[in-house]
């Protein structure tokens, strides 16, 4: 079983590196890990945030876990060498198109959320985006228009196949939900949604067990303010699925404990190929100081074992590790605690 | 001085019918008011959401007061027969560019919002939203590719001078309130997003009083959970506008009360043209009860004398006047109240 360890900027390398002592801690055999630079900690040192064999390690293993990247002293780098890139590269190169965010409300953390205790407490949402098309990858340039006015453009599209696959996977994850899935789009504007809206609904055919419904993105987000617990899963594309996903980790509040997973279509030996990583990012201003939550990355490893390795039991040892040190309060200064990076780890490596 | 009254379907009828009172009580003089059909009632008796006719009693006037549109029973027609369609027609027709959307906490309504009290307390923002480009106006279509795959696409951009002159409607609103200004955007990803940044940033220098931030479309969308306090006016582009103004709305939760001008670059012998429109929708649920809160309504009408018919004293005294009533305790039922339309319409009126 391999793992590629990309640790990344800020952060990134402090978390990472609890998330390896819990890995240690299952000792599990035949593992095979391998480190690599992505982001602007790899363009220091070679001029890409995303170099070449970054990428072939990454494609060569069973699952990549991602620490963060985001690097103030690069801003003011072109588009194309600034550290964010890397992530689409990895996601674009490597067939990652089913991103799944779980956010869900903890027990007694209620407070961390800015809604009230009452909606917050009812968050239980899976948010299955679409990460290889719309309009991240389509044709886009600046260009000076015959009347010498500048333009900037990008295509956005969805294809069939691009929609229906992504749809598969989200009512797969409502059948081992709640049993409920919500396609979110803008329909009544872009025909980009008309299509999504009618291959969700071809799809839906195969799932009758599913309750499907539809939702334009603007009373979306509405409803993830109002009331947010109606939702089980969510299904939507690259674009609105960014906006909607942070917004649904904020309502939870407490963006320090929540993972991510970005699958690919490849089944390896133990599962599916996949990248996971923390939704919250590298936090320039406190890396090095030994006191980001590491929880998010632990659970990003949790999703790890679960999609990529097959492991669910482990999968499930760590997530519970977790959860008894939250209710054991140890708490990151991101929830009002004083726990720092490594007695986290230690916590919960000691609950496993 | 023309005022063209569109009620169009479900409740429209009705808190037109408020609004109205509340105009006849101001006792304008020259005052020619003109009513057309639209929406699902236009398509019923004339065979199109926007007839020409409407359209052109629009064009006329100085000033459109438009209740909502929308009704259930036009689900089904394709989609450029659908209510929806009207408003897009208004807008892309007259030229209404710059949609103005305040999301103000209305004091001692906090508990209407699904934030909590301490955060919901602090919201006072405008969005201006570009209204005329974007997703929303390109090049789209539905097609089969060579290889036989449906697709869906819509062509995204924006030009200079589109992205300047709703900055400068933003930047000189900003003078008029706190002096700040965020403008919003998703340029790690779209070149749409880039020109848009690097324009607003020209546009900056004619504007040195007014301090200018820049944040990411998703990060917004967590920053208007978290602290929504932090923002004073808000710039952004059709699309993006289309998800933050309704997220913004519920924050404020008493959508009931909000109102929302969209003026064109044309300029009356009063004011801006402009077209004024509750942001709730036609409630098809309610419709026809009498039950309807038509306070959106009435401040929709406030904006139009104040933007279009250069009457700012008659504008506040129409705000002070639901003020005053909401102080008294005058609630619609969505604000858990048990006064109806009229009943807010008489008490309106009474405190002018
Ligand atoms: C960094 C950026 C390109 C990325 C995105 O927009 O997808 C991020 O916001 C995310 O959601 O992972
Ligand atoms: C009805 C729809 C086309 C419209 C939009 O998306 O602009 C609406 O949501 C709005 O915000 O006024």
């Amino acid at each position: 079983m391999k793992i590629a360890l990309l640790a990344g900027d800020g952060i990134g390398p402090e978390i990472m590196a609890q998330a390896r002592r819990v890995l240690d801690a299952l000792e599990l055999s035949d593992l095979d890990l391998a480190e690599a630079d992505v982001g602007g900690a790899a363009y220091r040192k070679h001029g890409h945030p995303l170099p070449d064999e970054t990428l072939a390690i990454a494609r060569d293993a069973d699952a990549v876990l991602f620490g963060a990247v985001g690097d103030p002293g690069c801003d003011n780098l072109e588009r194309h060498l600034r550290p964010e890139q890397a992530i689409l590269g990895l996601r674009s190169n490597l067939g990652l198109f089913a991103n799944l965010r779980p956010a869900k409300m903890f027990p007694g953390l209620e407070d961390m959320s800015g809604l009230k205790p009452e909606i917050a407490r009812e968050i239980d949402v899976l948010i299955v985006r679409e990460l290889n098309g719309d309009v991240y990858f389509g044709e886009k340039a600046m260009r000076v228009l015959d009347d010498g006015r500048r333009q900037g453009y990008d295509f956005m599209s969805y294809a069939e196949d691009e929609v229906r696959r992504i749809a598969h996977v989200a009512f797969r994850a409502a059948q081992g939900r709640g049993g409920k899935l919500c396609s979110v789009d803008k329909a009544n504007v872009l025909e980009t949604s008309q299509l999504w809206r009618e291959v969700v609904i071809e799809t839906a055919a195969d799932y009758p067990d599913v309750e499907l419904s539809h939702m334009y993105v603007d009373n979306a987000a509405m409803q993830m303010v109002r009331n947010p617990g109606q939702f089980d899963v969510i299904v939507t594309g690259n674009l609105f699925g960014d906006i909607l996903s942070d917004q649904a980790s904020m309502c939870v509040g407490s963006i320090g404990l929540l993972a991510s997973a970005s699958l690919g279509e490849r089944q390896t030996q133990y599962g599916t190929f996949g990248m996971y990583e923390p939704i919250h990012g590298s936090a320039p201003d406190i890396a090095g100081q030994g006191k980001a939550n590491p929880m998010a990355m632990i659970l990003s490893l949790a999703m790890l074992l679960r999609h990529s390795l097959g492991l669910e039991d482990k999968a499930a040892q760590v997530e519970a590790a977790v959860a008894k040190a939250l209710e054991d309060g140890v708490l990151g200064g991101d929830l009002g605690g004083t726990a720092g990076t490594a007695e986290i780890g230690d916590a919960v490596v000691a609950r496993l």
